[in-house]
């Protein structure tokens, strides 16, 4: 991320327009500014984003790629983009490998015999059609993990027991997230027979928390589940005793060949250079168990909302606006690659991107990574997003999920950072519901994406090339 | 409960013994307080409650009746008396229907499918094998599905909608609670042949709640289950479309003869009037989802843990304390109703009882049911609660669930009231964990019963009898 180039922010100054003086450098008028803000206000006082997210979650529910559900919401959001005004509304195929959970149960037995509420994570193994049932090993870490000797794991069960901090920008995850993906085969490394994770997230509900994992080459592919917090303690409280707990597995999960999906685009198209677009999203698909409310119902009925407010702006913006609800985003950004690997090089018509997929917390900050020419837009932006006590922030931050292959790329980004203190309270549990969901928060967001995304499509000023590529997705 | 006499205070002044003038009335002088107190402030400082509780989560967990679990606790509950310094310790044969839960699933069918979470009630029959799917109708309460015409659910499931109200004191459960208990029988003559409720509970996570139902004699039995708080408003927002809504229920609950389980005693005998007794305790037996902490791990853990402080007392107090961890309270009180009908006319013999059951917030009241003259008692025993923030109150409440067999032939009662206001948001879920323990608030309690079961114990002055029968168990 560019620090403020004050040397660009002083040419701009130099070479701008009288009539574009009310943000100088940014390419934005007084008129542009005022057209976002009222966008801003009209969203404030009415949009459909909680309507949308309500029927997503009631009419069609849980979204796991590639089943019939999600099939339905791939025509749910065809639908609701033509209902919306849209210019253009069209789908792109995406594949992926397709996932199933089954049947998943688990208990510590002997003694001390109790069932434990579990999850699979995604793209797991099964337990082979029978349980395993076998002694666990504790590690604090995933790399006290990897510390272990080779085969001192042979046919245990490796229990990965590290919290997840709370914090406002979720980044309490990242630490923590690699026990998930990788914990399975560096567990195999060792001789293991299945992975056991403490669910990655921040409740103390009952609840344990799925998410994607990945074998590495050449490991053998053993079973991976999550454990809910209580049912990590409980674990890890025998084991302070000095006892010996075995646990039973019994885990169907299957990868039942090739899934497909679609991603769905709806277009508000511009007025003067149609061809640069500025994407904005959320993605359709959701795990298995909850009802995607928070992720990502919320994300694609934001800008989905803000979209339309656009198309029903007085004039289109000079660029053309790009909602995207993205296919497959769980297990692997399916959607995302599948688009960026077909825009190849029209990439660079990509002027930013910016994806909605941290739930339903009110926005806090305007964060970018964008050439230092573009600055003085972002710093345009941040004026009108301002009264929705959003800053503007110089540094930190990255683009969300499925913006990341485009960045990959060299396509700016920008993030309307949300607040995810209580996100991963719900995040991949059944407990993701629409009642989680703060309407009034919903439409703050709303006001936001679409003063955003207006004055990025109006403006004349380039945002570049990103300067680093991003994160992994989330 | 009879309002505070001042006849029999007065009359308790003029006889009072000069010595016994710390608390005129009361039977209890000066150094009958002073031990209480150092009861209560040594409690406070030290005690094996919170062990006691995670002990009996971590080495048993849950222990619905009859199982082979709960018959771990008999076992456990029987250790821990001794090992705390208890004179006596026996158990006592409890029988009682022996229903299972087995696999339970539900799901909306149709354009709209999508799982529910949900639990099947307590004592409820299964779906025979194979699942029923049929059509919803929607109640917003128990009075109005009795209203409905005969016949006009043929082949349907009955939906009551009915939410409950968090209040401190519980309140809220019991307007609603007459669904769940009569629920099925009330749809099943009006011909329906399944029953879901909304779940009794104050959160808005997804757990389903479950409780015993009964049914009525002379009308078939249909199964009967709770939907989380998420599900049911599911349902509530399709109907509420003008949707009509099919559900898939698989209950597979069995009723498997009779079991068997224990009531077990822990006794501190008294040093003058051993035969009068002073009964505390809570109940061993838990529903079968959660690790039954709140309910009623945390009773069983204060009252032992309040009568082991007095079993350590510099002097026995005159009658004895008997700590009863209740076998089998979840399905009926079937230990209280046994206990009480094996005392017969030996009941007179029970000063007052108290059972600690509504999980482990603080007591911020003491109330009792008992003759005018122990009323000075009562209020002895306040003095020394007081600074636990607890009052005393000469109106309201009622025994807790176990000790309303013995109120119900004359024990007199007394309540600790705790504070219930997040209890419905666990109770009766698989929510129901260690972790929503606060040791503090679990130390505090126990303080209280310690006092109060020592002064109660120690006075001359009898309880007399119950005025009113108790209330239904909860």
């Amino acid at each position: 991320m560019i620090p403020r180039p004050l040397l660009a922010l002083a040419i701009g100054a130099l070479l701008v327009d009288p009539a574009r003086s009310a943000a100088p450098g940014s390419g934005l008028d007084a008129d542009d500014l005022a057209i976002a803000a009222a966008l801003r206000d009209g969203t404030l006082a009415s949009n459909p984003s909680y309507a949308l997210v309500e029927d997503l979650t009631t009419t069609v529910g849980p979204r796991l790629a590639g089943t019939p559900a999600d099939h339905r919401a791939v025509r749910w959001a065809e639908a609701r983009f033509k209902a919306l005004g849209y210019d253009r509304v069209w789908t792109q195929e995406v594949t992926f490998p397709y996932w199933r959970r089954g049947h998943e149960s688990g208990a510590i037995v002997g003694a001390h015999a109790q069932p434990l509420m579990l999850t699979t994570l995604g793209g797991s193994v099964g337990t082979g059609g029978r349980p395993i049932e076998t002694e666990v090993v504790m590690f604090p870490d995933l790399d006290a993990l990897k510390a272990a000797p080779d085969g001192s794991l042979a046919g245990k069960i490796a229990f990965i027991d590290r919290r997840m901090e709370r914090l406002r920008d979720g980044a309490g995850y990242g630490p923590v997230v690699g026990a998930r993906s990788d914990g399975a085969s560096e567990a195999a490394r060792k001789g293991a027979v299945a992975l056991l994770i403490r669910s990655v997230g921040t409740s103390r509900n009952r609840f344990a928390h799925t998410g994607q994992m990945r074998y590495a080459e050449g490991v053998p592919k053993i079973p991976a589940a999550a454990l809910s917090t209580p049912d990590a303690d409980q674990i890890a409280r025998l084991l302070a005793r000095g006892e010996t707990v075995r646990v039973r597995l019994d885990l169907a999960a299957v990868e039942a060949g090739i899934g497909h999906s679609w991603n769905v685009f709806g277009e508000v198209t511009g007025r003067e250079k149609p061809d640069e677009v500025v994407v904005i999203g959320g993605h359709l698909d959701s795990w298995d168990q909850g009802t995607g409310a928070l992720d990502d119902g919320a994300g694609v009925a934001i800008t989905m909302a803000a979209g339309a407010a656009i198309a029903k702006a007085p004039r289109r913006p000079a660029r053309t606006v790009r909602v995207i609800a993205w296919a497959s985003e769980e297990n692997g950004l399916m959607g995302a690659r599948q688009y960026a690997a077909s825009v190849g090089a029209g990439w660079a018509a990509h002027q930013v991107a910016a994806e909605s997929d941290f739930g339903a917390g009110r926005i806090y900050a305007l964060r970018a990574g964008a050439s230092p020419e573009a600055w003085p837009v972002v710093e345009a932006i941040g004026t009108v997003l301002a009264p929705l006590g959003i800053a503007t922030e110089s540094s930190g931050g990255g683009p969300g999920p499925d913006v990341g292959p485009l960045v990959a790329l060299g396509v700016p980004w920008a993030q309307l950072a949300q607040d995810g203190t209580d996100y991963f309270d719900y995040h991949h549990t059944p407990n993701d519901t629409l009642d989680k969901i703060d309407p009034a928060a919903l439409d703050q967001q709303v006001a936001a994406y679409a003063a955003f995304a207006w004055l990025a499509a109006e403006t004349d000023i380039d945002f570049g090339q990103a300067p680093v590529p991003p994160a992994g997705g989330r």
